[in-house]
């Protein structure tokens, strides 16, 4: 698949010379069409509820696009919790997915409505000693009793710390329904950056054949079901993309023959996507401003690993593409740089890229998700803007670039 | 041997009281300890400079500390050099070792009055472009023609961005004299974390053997010869430190057999340390707030991947250990975890500590270097306080925790 770019080499030179490199760029309607997509894989699921993973994109501009579109908000810090609700996002359009939770975390989430997601059976006492339990309330599932598997990024459940067992969970339920607690959910969160239709099919399986246990052993009918998120996307041209539609009539069937023979049809499906929503809809612009050439051949960018730092921690791929080189050969071979003092400050290893000249713009695609979010200061290094591309074809700055103010904020010297 | 800690138990439960937990604690004796073992490596060198690598622990208070005892500093960043320039230290006492390195970090340097140690040969035409070549200037070798070797963090010298070739080494002298300097140094940085006598004493030999066919060659008397940092701690107990005395003796042997022979006896030596200056003279201090009993143990701590980065991304060992504790067995196998929802936001896994009571206080060890300043904000997590025990005893705050405020100065909605 080729890798697109919302704005022709003319407008972003425009856009380069307003806001200077380097920047994130999101695309209102690429973020718009991965939401309505979701939406659409579960349109046979009633009250469907995509909670969007603001983790990977913390920013209440773009949350409240998708609210603006149906979306509630899933959070994991008191940070988030008040982005959501600058957005606009409160009440049980909220689910705060936390673990080691800090009591002021639970407390605002109380505060705002939220639907709380608890990471542990000690959690129902502690969330009842710092604040009081919520209306609604779901448990993360770890699912480690049943399966060994698990991915680079998210790890092999036996070695994860979310969530409660299996036994633990039955035991939860009971508790809360005796502290008078009358409606629930269920949720886990099994893959990260996962492709396969299989893995999706296996999690609803699992957590649906949980709800009717559930049902039998304690009779509860959760009111809803979160699947967590998970859903990938191509980060290179040859990955294929998840297929939705397989997605979608899989669990449907999974849910038709599951649920509603057992009188559960009335469960909500939700899920809490972060990447599939703003993954692709994200690109890190930067100037190459060295090269080098030593014992390989190297492309210095104005950007760096405080910009995006995936590829350093997780080895991860970002396709870059030449603004103006598009379709010319990749006849060099690149190690692609940022200027930190660590050499894992490199955006590509031994790509192959059209020849490149200082001064050219690199895109680095897909940054929309944990791109911007996971930026540090390090080698006091500053974090950029952020911009969004409007339906309406506007360039607006929705984060401005940090300076050396921000940077020297909390010294006194 | 046994990892200490500068307050005592009660002391300590008073700097919580006042300042709450997470904190970074700093030790300006250990600090200063640590700068006269290493000058007294060197005391055979006259004019010896130790440019502490400011990237280790990027905070003016203590490169003041560092200053006093007669360091100089070792930038990577415009924000550094202003560190360097708060805490007093200017002129040649600075050594600018960036690379991909923007204009206005020449810009500064020069302005400084700093020595620059340039990363590339087209810096040369670069750093005359955009500011004018320095009185001083050095060159970073990069010795992948000679060496295969290279550790885990600082990786092989032919995957490594930085630094010259053998050949581009005396091809950037002599432009370098053609365009009329005349004061040079050289630097290489080989080892990151090394503890081995040989490694250093390798590094010594190939830099004073270079220096010897760059005089030979082009008739330069290098003023300096930086061999990098690399010093390690013991972050394990059981780990050996490095031996400086023997480190010392071999490289005055080396000195003595390679330079002084060949007329080059007034080399200066430098180094550029970060972690054997203020590693082991910093600890992070938290709370236990959550136990989580499921597939293993967990203790879950109010400080996250946010406070100290390293054990997520290099694996690296901290040891930790516990208030009141310290000499109770070690009956429990736990891991201590953040509350970031990353699964390798776990300060130490599968690890023996003492049976561990919500409210304990965990004492992180060695994370005065690359801790705090590897910080990030993702999930939406604060970075820390970070406090300095100074030798008269006081407990001085040196550096704010951030607050919300600080972590939506970048956004206007």
């Amino acid at each position: 698949m080729t890798k697109k770019f919302p704005l022709s080499e003319e407008k972003l030179r425009e856009v380069i010379k307003k806001f200077s490199t380097p920047f994130h760029l999101y695309d209102e309607a690429t973020i718009k069409k991965n939401f309505r997509r979701l939406r659409e894989t579960f349109s046979w699921a009633e009250n469907f509820v995509e909670h969007f993973a603001v983790k990977a994109l913390p920013n209440p501009h773009i949350v409240k696009i998708l609210a603006d579109e149906g979306a509630g908000t899933d959070c994991s810090s008191l940070a988030e919790l008040l982005i959501s609700e600058r957005a606009g996002v409160t009440g049980e359009k909220i689910m705060l997915t936390s673990n080691d939770t800090p009591a002021n975390e639970f407390q605002k989430a109380i505060e705002l409505g939220a639907i709380i997601n608890l990471d542990d059976i000690t959690h129902i006492e502690f969330l009842e000693k710092v604040a009081r339990l919520p209306k609604c309330l779901s448990f993360r599932y770890n699912p480690a009793d049943i399966m060994n598997g698990g991915n680079d990024i998210i790890g092999r459940p036996a070695d994860a710390k979310f969530g409660l067992t299996r036994e633990q969970i039955f035991d939860a339920y009971k508790i809360s329904l005796d502290k008078g607690v009358k409606r629930f959910g269920l949720h886990t969160m099994i893959a990260s950056n996962e492709r396969e239709t299989e893995t999706f099919l296996y999690t609803a399986k699992i957590m649906f054949e949980l709800a009717v246990e559930i049902k039998n052993r304690l009779g509860i009918i959760l009111e809803f079901v979160n699947l967590g998120g998970g859903f990938g996307i191509p980060y290179k041209p040859e990955d294929n993309p998840v297929d939705y539609k397989s997605v979608g009539e899989g669990i449907f069937e999974l849910y038709k023959k599951i649920l509603v023979p057992n009188g559960l049809e009335k469960i909500k499906i939700a899920t809490e996507s972060g990447r599939a929503m703003t993954g692709d809809a994200g690109w890190l612009v930067a100037t190459a401003i060295h090269e080098k050439n030593i014992y390989k051949n190297y492309i210095g960018l104005d950007a760096c690993m405080a910009n995006l730092m995936r590829p350093a921690l997780y080895g991860a791929y970002h396709h870059i593409t030449v603004l103006g080189k598009e379709n010319s050969p990749a006849t060099k071979i690149y190690d692609v740089t940022g200027s930190l003092c660590e050499n894992n400050d490199k955006f590509a290893i031994d790509r192959k890229l059209p020849e490149i000249e200082i001064g050219d713009i690199l895109i680095i695609h897909d940054t929309g998700a944990h791109g911007h979010a996971m930026g540090f200061n390090y080698n006091g290094k500053l974090r950029s803007a952020e911009l969004l591309l409007t339906e309406s074809g506007e360039i607006k700055m929705i984060r401005r670039a940090e300076t050396l103010d921000d940077y020297f904020a909390t010294l006194k010297f």
